[in-house]
């Protein structure tokens, strides 16, 4: 149930990532050398800087999502991909941070077509070097001292703790009629929260009024639910030479993702079907692929997709509310699509 | 290695520690009981507020050193407690945040005479628990906005990343000529961190002088190695009934303490005979014991006891230079004393 992307093809065709590679990533590799040796390294690995040996290397690291969206909008309110840099950092650190230990509670063993750092490097360590890369996108954000830093840092640590939040409540999911409520409830603090504050950070700092922020806010949070339902319909039926994750692992796990929710609540009778077998304990390839099949077969992907669809165009019509510049709104337009698309 | 502590007994006769049972444990209760139901119960139950079965309890919980330190040095200041309440509440919550981690990072089963969070509710809900006090603790400071707001959140944020970093440095420690070095390095950043931010907080709201805010912290720094030496010694000679936890825990894990680095490098025969036992994979009571007699034979136990007291003696030295009043100087000696010496 991850919200990370893994490929950074894609993207390199637009303006924000590619200011982010020149701006933003050579501040988050200085910054991270610069933590204690050990917890740098392991940082380091997960980040794709470094091989698990410690030599360089270049594969494995995200798409730098979050800090895209951010220097698309600071671009948008007029502002210089300097007066973001540090707070674009902090929200890769803080989510990569997240990414960290939640191999960790989902013994996921593969991230991003390597083995998890707690794979290679023991749990410990991992947990350490989690909580490092926390402190240091918090402190990057407490440090900085530009206009509404106050604002800026106290949405921060907010949505910080809404994402705490909804790895835990995502842990209490339930297969019942409430079960879509948790999810939803879940989504918007798991995966949407962070969104928004990337969204909205560059709009705080240029004093743009607050029908703007509200517009980009919500966009953010409707581009996390669809971002997340579409992860979900991708764990079940994506490429995992994509995903760099071994596929079905959700469903291998049992975690009732939308898809799978939207199944067991359809009311028909592959739906009942699904409903008795989900919690038998078997995890061959082959009882994964019934699982799926009958999925699909209740709808459970047709409608999540629908779903992930209707909230993407909601989240570029806030965009289109929320007062950029037209060549800006062209290119959050693009980056919404390629984030939620790149496979399903 | 822990710096926690155990009891509530033996401070309660003094002010500070009835101040922030009155003003600040309640305000962290009512902070915790709002967080995400799940996180909330777990965080409950590791600061000692329920027992396993939500029933509240009312063992376990912690002497809340930290903020009886800065309640005192408040009202050495002239502060009221409400001024620093949030700052002391925060640094409770990141001092547990730490703990829930670091139980599981060390597979320690007993905190505070009772079993981990993670025994009871499993490692994934404790990462999160941990994360989410880490982030109402950052979030309390973050969203004050008293005097000095912006020194207080940036030093929390640094000592924050300090904490982490001295326990990604303790695992690096090595039975050699470097490994008191690399100990004292791993101690200022672990133990001493937080004790000079807490001591040094309510000087920096007073808008006291720098010279008074440099003895507190400096005090704070030396308290912090008193105490973690202390700690030390405490697991190898002290009474489980005290610590709350297994006697030994450290020389079973083989952790490099301040004693056993003492005594491996006081080149001495029983020092040898250590060095050569100590790789050995015997964790039985019989030769745990051996190992200490060595660790006592070599003069470890001895030099760990006299420089603790010596950082202690440190500790206060720079306490009479801070330009606090004389009850609250006399209040925070005996808080130091009490702090570092509760069982050896």
């Amino acid at each position: 149930m991850s919200t990370d992307v893994t490929s950074s093809a894609g993207l390199q065709d637009l303006l924000s990532p590619r200011v982010v590679r020149s701006t933003v990533l050579p501040f988050i590799q200085q910054q991270v050398s610069e933590l204690e040796s050990t917890l740098s390294r392991v940082c380091r690995y997960h980040l794709g800087f470094i091989d698990e040996h410690g030599d360089p290397s270049s594969g494995g690291d995200g798409k730098l999502t979050r800090a895209s969206l951010m220097m698309a909008v600071a671009d948008g309110v007029g502002l210089r991909p300097e007066d973001v840099r540090s707070q674009a950092a902090a929200v890769e650190l803080l989510h990569n941070a997240t990414l960290l230990h939640d191999d960790i509670a989902d013994s996921d063993e593969l991230r991003r077509g390597r083995p998890a750092a707690w794979k290679v490097f023991g749990v410990s360590l991992a947990i350490h070097a989690g909580n490092a890369l926390q402190a240091l996108g918090l402190r990057l954000v407490v440090d900085d001292s530009g206009p509404g830093h106050n604002e800026i840092a106290g949405s921060f640590t907010e949505a910080l703790g809404l994402v705490h939040a909804g790895q835990a409540r995502e842990l209490t999911i339930r297969p019942d009629s409430a079960g879509l409520a948790v999810y939803e409830h879940m989504v918007m603090e798991k995966a949407s929260a962070l969104l928004e504050w990337s969204l909205g950070t560059p709009a705080i700092r240029a004093g743009k009024p607050e029908k703007d922020l509200a517009a980009l806010r919500e966009a953010g949070r409707h581009l996390g639910i669809a971002l997340q339902i579409s992860n979900d319909v991708e764990d079940i039926w994506g490429d995992p030479a994509v995903t760099g994750k071994p596929i079905r692992g959700d469903i291998t796990r049992r975690n009732l993702t939308f898809p799978v929710l939207a199944a067991l609540s359809a009311d028909n009778p592959p739906g009942d079907h699904l409903g008795r077998l989900w919690q038998a304990d078997n995890t061959t390839a082959e009882h994964l692929q019934t699982l799926a099949d009958l999925i699909d077969e209740a709808g459970g992907r047709k409608t999540a997709e629908r779903l992930s669809r209707g909230h993407l165009d909601s989240a570029v019509e806030n965009l289109g509310r929320a007062g950029l510049s037209p060549t800006a709104t062209a290119e959050l337009t693009t980056l919404f699509d390629r984030i939620v698309n790149r496979a399903v």
